[in-house]
């Protein structure tokens, strides 16, 4: 059985990394800077969308897919700060895959964009294997879930080369080892760039918002 | 390409079932009362369980079964309470299954056990259509996590008939509605029992030990 299976999930794989590679030209030729957001459910990643998206207004031109086994909640979340976004709904799946991206462009004016943040479904497993073709898959982890959890998802923590560390508002009542947590990331990714944030207090996210344009200038190229 | 993926996926998960069903008859034959045990990466599920396992010394015979990407940083400190724990890394792999446990059952002497404990591998996702021969999944979510993870993870909550609410802790620093998640959780699984915890203060932690004593002293038949 297990060859079998192998072969299966390696076909699976090589097909969508070359609708990857298919994503990827098409962004390229449109000047969009594309970002894929991974993380446990509940880390916040929409709540960082937000905020982000909120501040960031009239600085550059965004749009979202928003990935999740069911409802629309997070969609219709994006669509109150007025940025165009699409509902993924996965059904029993696990994660979006490069197809589920093609689709959800097609729904978007790609060339009045230079920024499409993708927000993957809630599993730090799976997402990891899957290429959307985007320039930077990018963890957020959480501080209420523990240092460890770049050791323990060591596949998705590679695969990032970004991590934002979201709701250091609740470090002080937490017991979070803060250098531990950046020691253990480093670990598995060593050139990994950190923004320690909070989505709900704004702090910390100047720096993010610096590297997202720095981003956008050079995708326009 | 699907089809056959769906044929593949349909024999794994026949193939498991059957496997689930044996340990099942195991589990009947030694008395073993035994939960599986589910969330979102740190939700808090290591942290109940050695909280758990002190404060029951004593009233029961248990053991545990770790499940993890990589690392044996649970099993150590599963260890640590001094109950027999085995560690499972599954890889790539993004939940366990029921050969899996089998396996991990070798290690144990299950006819001086009474409670075995198996932490999965932090996923809302796939873990919910593995059975491991279990009596209950019991989902963990963590009150950081926000009340929306019912709807949005359908199938785990769905699949599991206990809710350990955990953190309630860090109620007075979120924006958490309470009833709002009961609500959400009773939406997909009608008959769930949730318990309301904390297992850093052990708020709320006696009626999931009294549910916990019930079940062990029922399948000792």
């Amino acid at each position: 059985m297990l060859p079998r299976k192998v072969v299966i999930e390696t076909d699976i794989l090589a097909k969508n990394n070359r609708m990857a590679q298919g994503n990827r030209a098409l962004f390229r030729a449109k000047g969009l800077f594309v970002l894929n957001l991974v993380s446990s459910p509940g880390s916040g990643k929409t709540a960082i969308l937000e905020r982000t998206l909120r501040d960031m207004a009239g600085a550059c031109r965004p749009a979202v897919i928003e990935g999740d086994q069911q409802t629309n909640n997070d969609a219709v979340r994006i669509a109150a700060t007025g940025v165009p976004v699409k509902q993924v709904n996965t059904g029993a799946g696990c994660h979006l895959d490069a197809h589920m991206v093609l689709h959800a462009c097609e729904t978007f004016d790609l060339d009045n964009l230079d920024l499409l943040l993708i927000e993957n479904v809630g599993n730090l497993v799976c997402p990891a294997s899957f290429d959307l073709g985007e320039h930077h898959k990018v963890v957020v982890l959480s501080v209420t879930e523990g240092e460890d959890k770049p050791l323990k998802y060591p596949q998705m923590f590679h695969a990032a080369d970004i991590m934002l560390l979201n709701k250091v508002d609740l470090l002080p009542y937490l017991d979070f080892d803060l250098e531990s947590c950046r020691e253990m990331a480093r670990r598995v990714s060593p050139e990994i760039t950190i923004f320690e944030v909070s989505s709900k207090t704004g702090e910390g996210m100047d720096a993010w918002y610096a590297w997202l344009s720095d981003g956008i200038g050079k995708s326009k190229g």
